[in-house]
C-alpha cells in the first residue's frame, strides 16, 4: 500500500473533477484526481455540446483553452418551432448572451491536456476505488492504479465528482440522505450523420408526432434527436426510417433537413435526479454524482461546471481561511442553481415533448404556452436567461 | 307561439350575454337575450372577483358602470408565497397595469341594470329553450317565458353564451366538434368569513400541505380558499378545523390570518375545457359555453368579457358590412386568447398546487420554478402580463 497525502482528493476525473483540480491548482491547493475509466474511454463518450456563456468564460479565463472559441460555433439564439412555423429566440437581443456549440468531449480533452501541461496528479483507469473516514479530519481515498499498485491518499476534503453511477453518493448514510427522482415516459433517439448543417442554430421542434431537436457538430457532421419510446431498439431503425421520422416532425413546422449517412444511433434515457445534502463530513458531491437532468436545454455539463466553480471558491475559504461554514455554503449555493436548472430542464421537456398519455387538450395547451412565450418579450427573455445561464 | 325577429339572439344572460347585448346596442344592433335562471338566482351565485385591466376598461368605457372603480379595490400586485416567505409581484412596476377586486355578481348587477336602463330586451327565468335552423340565414331561438308564453325569435346570428352547462354547444354536430378536457385531482375549499383583511393583496401560497389563496371582498368580509380533495364534504369542516388548515398553509410562509365567523363554505371543482370550433353556421359560442378554466389566476370572467368584446366587433362587421369572414375571424381571434389563458391557468395551478401523487422531486422543482420567477424581472413580468391580461 502506497500512502500519500494531499489537500483535496477527487473521485472522478470527468469535466467536473478535472476543472476542480485545475481551479484548485490556480489557488495553490494540491489535489489528486482518479477515474475508473481510461482517458480514451472518456474521450469516446459522446455527450451534449452546448455551453452557457459562463461555462465558456470559465474555460477561457482560467486558462484551460481558447480552442472553445476557435473550434466552437457561437449561437446567438435558437428556433422554437411549433404550430407550422419557426420562431427565433434572439439571445443576444434579449439578454446580450450567447451559447457555444462545443462538444463535452472536447471540453474533457482541453481539461485533461491542461492537467498534463500543469503537472496535475490525475490517474485514469484505476480500480477498487473506495473512500473512508469521511467524518474525520483525515478522510482517505483508496484505489489500485493502472499498473496494479494499491494507493491510499489521505486528504482534508474528498470530492465525489464520479458521475451518474457515483460510488461516493452511496457513502452518505441512508438516514441522512434524500434522493429526489423523476422518470419520464420517453427517451431521445440520437444520431450523428454526415451532412451539411440544416440550420445555423438549434431547432427545438414541437409536433403532433412528438419532439425533435436539430443540432449541429461541424460543417460536415450533424447531431439530431427525436423523442422515442425508452424501449426503442436502434436496430429497428434504418437510415430511411429515421429520416422519414425526422423530416416529418420538422416538416410540420416548415423545415427540410439535409440528409446524409447516419454514422451513430443511440437511445438516450431521460431522468431527473438530485441527492441532498451535498455534504457529509468532509465529503462533498459535485456534478452528475449529485444530480442528473434530462437533456432538453443542455444543462448537465453547465451545471457540473457551475458546481465546481463555486466549490473551488469555498474550498479555498475552507482550506486557507479555515471558514467553518464553507462546505455548507457550497452545498447551499450549488443547490439553489441545481433546483432552478432542474425546473428549467423539466419545463423545456414538458413544453416540447408529447406525453404518451397526452390528451388533445395538453397538445393545444402546449401550443398556447409556446405562443405566449414567443409573443412576449418578457417570456422570451425568461427562456433566454435560463438557456444561456443565470449569473453565479 | 309568439313570433318575433331580431338581429342577434343570445342564449344565456350572464355577464357574457349581457355585455354582448350592451355592446351590440351601442353599435345600433338589436338583440334578445334569455336565461333559464332568474335574475335573483344569478345574483346569488358567488364567483371570482378579479378583473383584468381591460375588463375594467370595458365596463367603464362602454358606460356600464363606474361602480367598479368606486366599490372595487385596485390591486397593484400579488404575493407569491413559498419556501418560508412572501415575494411580491409588482404589477404596476413591471407592466404598468393593475387588477380590480370586484365580484362577478356585481359585474352582473351592473350589466343587468344597464340593460334595464337602456331598454334592452332580456328575459330571465325562461324554460324550454331550444335553437334551430342554425345553418340557414334565419336561425331561430325558442323558449317559454316566465309567464308561460311560448316564443320563437328569428335572428341573423345566434350566440350561445349559456355557461358551462350550455345547451348550444351540443348543437354542433359531433362530426364537426372537438371537445378538449382536463380534469385535476383536487378542488378548492372556499370560504367567506366575517373578518378584517389579512393582507391588502392576494396571497398565492405554496406549501407542503398544499395550496392556499387568501383573497378579500370588503373591509369586513373575506374570501379564502385551500386546495382539497374533490370529494371533500364541507360538513366535515368546523370553523376551527378550517382555520387550522389555512393558518398552517400560510404560516409556513410567515403569514398569520385574521380569523372570524365562517358564513359560507363550498367545494369548487377544477376543470379545463374547450370546445372547437366556436362557430357552426350562424351559431357562435362565447364565454363558459365554449371554455372552462380552473380558478387559479381568475381568468374565467375575464376570458368571457374578452370573447364578447371581439364578438361585438365582428358581428358589427358581419351585419353592417356583410364581411363573410367575420364569424370565423371571431372564432380564430378568441381561440388564440383562450389557449393562452388555458395555459396560464394550468401553469398557475400546477406551479402552486400539490398533486396527490407528487414526489418530493416535484415539490422541490416547484420551489425552483417559483425562485426563478421571483428572481428574474423577465419571469415576474411574464407572470404579471398573463395575470393582468394580454392586450387584445
Amino acid at each position: 500500500m502506497n500512502r500519500t497525502t494531499t489537500e483535496v482528493a477527487i473521485v472522478g476525473a470527468g469535466p467536473a473533477g478535472l476543472m476542480l483540480a485545475h481551479l484548485l491548482q490556480r489557488a495553490g491547493i494540491d489535489s489528486v484526481a482518479i477515474d475508473i475509466r481510461t482517458r480514451e474511454e472518456i474521450e469516446n463518450t459522446h455527450r451534449a455540446g452546448i455551453l452557457e456563456q459562463d461555462s465558456v468564460r470559465l474555460l477561457v479565463d482560467s486558462g484551460v483553452s481558447d480552442r472553445v472559441h476557435r473550434d466552437g460555433y457561437r449561437h446567438d439564439g435558437i428556433e422554437l418551432a411549433f404550430g407550422g412555423a419557426g420562431h427565433r429566440i434572439d439571445f443576444q437581443g434579449l439578454v446580450g448572451a450567447s451559447t457555444q456549440l462545443y462538444p463535452q468531449t472536447d471540453v474533457f480533452i482541453d481539461l485533461a491536456d491542461a492537467r498534463v501541461r500543469d503537472g496535475g496528479d490525475v490517474r485514469f483507469g484505476v480500480r477498487d476505488v473506495s473512500v473512508a473516514d469521511l467524518t474525520t479530519d483525515r478522510p482517505v481515498m483508496r484505489f489500485t492504479d493502472a499498473e496494479g499498485v494499491a494507493h491510499e491518499v489521505a486528504a482534508k476534503v474528498l470530492v465525489g465528482s464520479d458521475g451518474s453511477r457515483s460510488i461516493c453518493r452511496h457513502e452518505f448514510p441512508e438516514a441522512l440522505r434524500r434522493q429526489f427522482f423523476r422518470e419520464y415516459p420517453f427517451a431521445w433517439f440520437g444520431i450523428l450523420c454526415e451532412a451539411p448543417p440544416s440550420s445555423e442554430e438549434l431547432i427545438y421542434s414541437h409536433s403532433d408526432r412528438g419532439f425533435a431537436l436539430i443540432s449541429q457538430r461541424t460543417e460536415s457532421l450533424q447531431r439530431m434527436y427525436f423523442q422515442c419510446d425508452p424501449r426503442e431498439d436502434v436496430a429497428d431503425w434504418s437510415d430511411d426510417r429515421i429520416w422519414e421520422e425526422l423530416q416529418s416532425r420538422v416538416g410540420a413546422n416548415g423545415y427540410v433537413l439535409k440528409e446524409g449517412a447516419i454514422t451513430s444511433r443511440t437511445v438516450l434515457p431521460f431522468r431527473s435526479f438530485v441527492q441532498e445534502p451535498l455534504r457529509h463530513g468532509n465529503l462533498v458531491l459535485a456534478g452528475d454524482a449529485a444530480h442528473t437532468v434530462p437533456p432538453t436545454g443542455a444543462k448537465g455539463l453547465n451545471l457540473a461546471l457551475a458546481d465546481v466553480r463555486v466549490l473551488a471558491e469555498e474550498l479555498e475559504r475552507h482550506l486557507r481561511s479555515g471558514a467553518a461554514d464553507a462546505l455548507d455554503s457550497y452545498a447551499e449555493r450549488a443547490l439553489q442553481r441545481v433546483w432552478r436548472a432542474q425546473h428549467f430542464s423539466y419545463w423545456m421537456t414538458t413544453m416540447l415533448h408529447r406525453l404518451p398519455d397526452a390528451s388533445d387538450f395538453d397538445v393545444r395547451r402546449q401550443v398556447g404556452e409556446l405562443t405566449s412565450i414567443v409573443s412576449s418579450t418578457a417570456g422570451s427573455t425568461y427562456l433566454a436567461e435560463g438557456y444561456t445561464g443565470w449569473p453565479s
